[in-house]
Parts: structure tokens; C-alpha cells; sequence
């Protein structure tokens, strides 16, 4: 019987640490954490994604702006809005929710954002940072997963983790952090991906599995050894007529048989997700408290 | 018997179509490569490198400029060297001679080189990017393993690729570089450490070996599979009376027994240690062509 790894809480719990810093900080003259976000288009998840971010920072008494431009917004129109909050003192944290419409080039515009606000840490600036294991902002899906190891005081130094995924916002970074010497690191890391002959082999002698490949129930129970930690990052809507919205969330571990072996696991929903915006809101707090974000 | 992986003959034959490159277009009027650098105190293998640098240079037809400065040279004064290089247009790559004496952060320099004129690849903008998958310079060893690898067409894609050692100048670029999508990509890719509890485990079911962690003929045969392709990035001076030196060249890996049972192998000296000065001219020569060096 695995302990669960309680998203839910621990960001509950995160944002109430948040929230009485900047409560604090606030009573001592200071200025309150500023997100901005900038949303281009209509698109259903992007604009709910946005509305969550929004309403978090509310949440723990940040301020936030919301500038949402036409999906025909041109490129040099949505960097001079770029630049614009580049310049302007007052906010800390930029996000430019991605998807962008496709005439628009998503790798320009992240490195237009001045990478001392780049607080989903996706510049390449905080990339290269993120590699050499210097001070600078993680993206926030690496960050939670950390965050939550380090709340269940989970042992990594020399584990065995699996990651199965090689993204750039999950999968990439979480195998050169895991990599790294230190505590919450120092694994042999190994990094599985859709041309991986047989993925079972790898997570068969994994200690920590990292799930992060978008194929709903994925990881099965005899692809685990007894005792192993997963990390479910996978979330996909798979249709279900007993549910009353007409479908279930399921992640890239088939929990039911996992479960099981595992000794700690996270569930979807409730697990990974829940941490997302709380480490963006950690990435916010830390601009705005100008922490340690020189390039060296 | 393994087909050797003759790095000296690979350096030669590129230096000679850098060579020829650099004729020509000089012949049209345009300019040579230039290639600066910059060696602080006398350190002797320093010295050396930097010699052999410069006579690499001469060999291809490229500008050579070394400046050198006192051991007690300043941090500021150092930095000031480094604004002087980048501002000069005739320069079309630095390089700063590591390790620096202890009064100078590495870090602090490397980040202040332009990093389109960082040919050693270690700045923080051209990690980024490597890591992103976006066109930058590659450092110079990592660089040349996957030269030689092209070089010998070694099919790479959906193998399992074990990497001993996680440091910034090869481990971890060859994580990246191997676990991408692409050719001479698209590997599984294990990055072993010091605090790995079993390296054999790993090495055995390792269709490509590449071994960067120091330590003199660690690799052994019954360590690696019939067949397997190993890239010897160590190279350690062992004390031996029998040789005219008074000591030979050995890498990581213990060829006598390793060398029957693999496909490739690349030897100490000979293999990749040849292919890092041939790297650091072929960067030199993408910034003097200016090929896609813009961020994005």
C-alpha cells in the first residue's frame, strides 16, 4: 500500500507560506508580488489556464494582469508587448501562455522576455542556468515534482530514476536536475523515449519513475519493482459515460495495479498538477524578491 | 575484432577541408577566421593547449591572437580583456584557457563572453541551446564524439546509450545531444555517477558507451556486450618505466579486454582527444561565416 504524494495539499499549504510572506511584506512597505500574463487567442484550455493563474495570484494577495490580444496579433505587436513589460518596474514575472497561434514563432518570443522574469523558466538563459545547476527559475512542472520529493523527504541519492520523456518542460529538465550532485539529485538518470525498444526493462529496475509521456495508463503494475516511488505527470481526459462531465482524468500510470508495489505514488488528479501554478507563484515571489538572479 | 575509431585521421582530413574552405574564401575577398585567446599565468598543460591551439590555427589558415596575462591578473582586468575581444570585429571566437586562478570566478567570465563568439560552447546561452535543440556552438569535445560518430555512420537511433560521468564538458552535453530527436539522436540515454551502485549493471546493456570520468582503464571487458561501440573520453598519464617519457596515455576504458568484444572503439590517444581542437576551428569558422549564430 503506497503513501500518496498529496498535491492538493502540499500547495495548499505552499500558498498559505506565500501568502503570509507577501502579507508580511506588504505590512513592511514592500511592493507586492506582479504577474503578468499574456494570452493570444481563444483557445479553451489557454484561456482557462490563464483564468487559474489569475485567480491563484489573487489567491496569495499578488497582483496580476491579464493582457489577452486577437489571435491574428502580429509577432512584432505581441513583442512590443514583450517589451513593454520588460521595462515596466512594477511587474516581476512574465508568462506568455503557450500555445501561440502559428504565425507566430513561440522561440522568439521567449527569448524577448527578459529572463530575470521568465518565471516559467522556459528562456534559454534559465535552461542553461537550470544545466550548470546555477541560481535561476525552473519551469514549474520540475519545480513541483522537486517540491514534492522534498516534502515526502524522498531518497534520491543514488536511485535509479526513469524518466520516461524527453520534453523540454518536463522530461529534458527533469533529467539533468535529477542528475545533478546534491540533495534531491545525485540518481543515475535514464532518459526513455518513443523509439525505446522496451521501456519495461528500464522501469522494471527504476527506484523513482517519472511518467511524462502523455500515453494515458502507461506504466502498468509488472513494468515496477516492489517499493518503487512514481511520479505521475500524464493527464489526458479519456471519455466515460458514468462520469457526470461525460469523461475521467487519467495520467501516464495505470494506478490501479501500480499502487500496489509502489511505495509512494501521485495520483492524477491531485498529484503533479496542483503544483504547477503554485511553483510559478514561487518563481514570482522569488523576482520580486530579486533573489540570487544574476546570471551567476 | 573492433573497427578502430581513428580520431587523428578524422581531425586531419577535417582540418584539411577547413583548410580549403578558408583558401577560397579568402581567395573571394572574404576574411579569415580569427580566433583569440586569452591564457591567465603559466600553468603548464594550459600553456600547452593553448600553444597547440594557436598552431592548429596556423595549419588552417585562420588569425591566431594570444594574450597573455599575469597570474595575479584581476577579475575586472580580466573582464576588461574579454569586452575588448568582443567588441572587435576582426575576432571571430574567444576562448578563455581554463581553469582560471582561484581569484577569478569561471563563471562570471564565461557568461560575460559574447556568446556569439564563444567557440568553447560553455556559455550559458550556447548550453541553452543545445539543450533546446537550437542551433549555437557545441562544446568541443561532446562536438567531436559526434563527428566521429557521423564519421563512422554508427546507427544510433533507439539504442541504449550509457554515459559515465555527468560533468559540464561532456557528460551532461552528451546526455542532451544523444537523448534528442534526430540523427546521431534519438538514443536511451543513462548518465552514471559517482554514487551509481552498480555502473556494470548498466555498461553490460549498453549498445554505445561513452566514457568521460577520469578514471584510468575503469571499463572493463566483462563490464560491456559482444558488439557494443565505446567512445574512450579519458586520457590519464600512468607512471611507466618501459616507455622513453616515463609514463603512457590511458583512457577510461582497459582496451586489451574491452576492444575483442566491441563493434567501434575509439583508443587513448588517437580517438576523440584530436577531434577537440578540429571542434573548436569548426565553431571558429560558423562565427567567421555567421552561419545561424541570432538566439533563435
Amino acid at each position: 500500500m503506497a503513501i500518496l504524494i498529496d498535491g492538493k495539499l502540499t500547495a495548499a499549504q505552499i500558498k498559505e507560506r506565500i501568502k503570509a510572506t507577501v502579507e508580511q511584506s506588504v505590512a513592511n512597505g514592500g511592493k507586492r508580488p506582479h504577474l503578468a500574463a499574456v494570452l493570444v487567442g481563444n483557445d479553451g484550455a489557454s484561456v482557462t489556464y490563464v483564468a487559474s493563474k489569475e485567480k491563484a495570484c489573487a489567491d496569495v494577495g499578488f497582483d496580476s494582469t491579464v493582457i489577452k490580444l486577437k489571435e491574428e496579433t502580429s509577432q512584432d505587436e505581441l513583442l512590443a508587448v514583450v517589451k513593454r513589460l520588460n521595462e515596466n518596474h512594477d511587474i516581476d514575472g512574465i508568462i506568455v501562455q503557450l500555445p501561440l497561434p502559428k504565425h507566430i514563432n513561440e522561440q522568439v518570443v521567449i527569448k524577448n522576455i527578459d529572463y530575470h522574469k521568465d518565471v516559467d523558466g522556459f528562456h534559454l538563459a534559465n535552461v542553461g542556468k537550470m544545466v550548470l545547476n546555477m541560481p535561476g527559475f525552473l519551469p514549474a512542472t520540475p519545480f513541483g515534482i522537486l517540491t514534492l520529493l522534498k516534502q515526502y523527504n524522498i531518497e534520491t541519492r543514488g536511485k535509479n530514476c526513469v524518466i520516461l520523456g524527453r520534453s523540454n518542460i518536463v522530461g529534458r529538465p527533469m533529467a539533468n536536475l535529477m542528475s545533478q550532485k546534491g540533495i534531491l539529485a545525485d540518481c543515475t538518470v535514464t532518459m526513455c523515449n518513443s523509439k525505446t525498444k522496451d521501456i519495461a526493462y528500464f522501469t522494471r529496475n527504476a527506484d523513482i519513475i517519472i511518467a511524462a509521456i502523455g500515453v494515458p495508463e502507461f506504466l502498468k503494475g509488472d513494468m515496477v519493482k516492489q517499493g518503487v516511488v512514481v511520479i505521475d505527470v500524464g493527464i489526458t481526459r479519456l471519455p466515460d459515460s458514468t462520469k457526470p462531465k461525460g469523461y475521467r482524468i487519467v495520467g501516464d500510470v495505470d494506478f490501479a495495479s501500480v499502487e500496489p508495489k509502489a511505495s509512494y505514488i501521485s495520483p492524477v488528479p491531485g498529484g503533479v498538477g496542483p503544483m504547477t501554478i503554485v511553483s510559478l507563484l514561487e518563481n514570482t515571489l522569488k523576482s520580486a524578491q530579486g533573489k540570487k538572479l544574476t546570471w551567476v
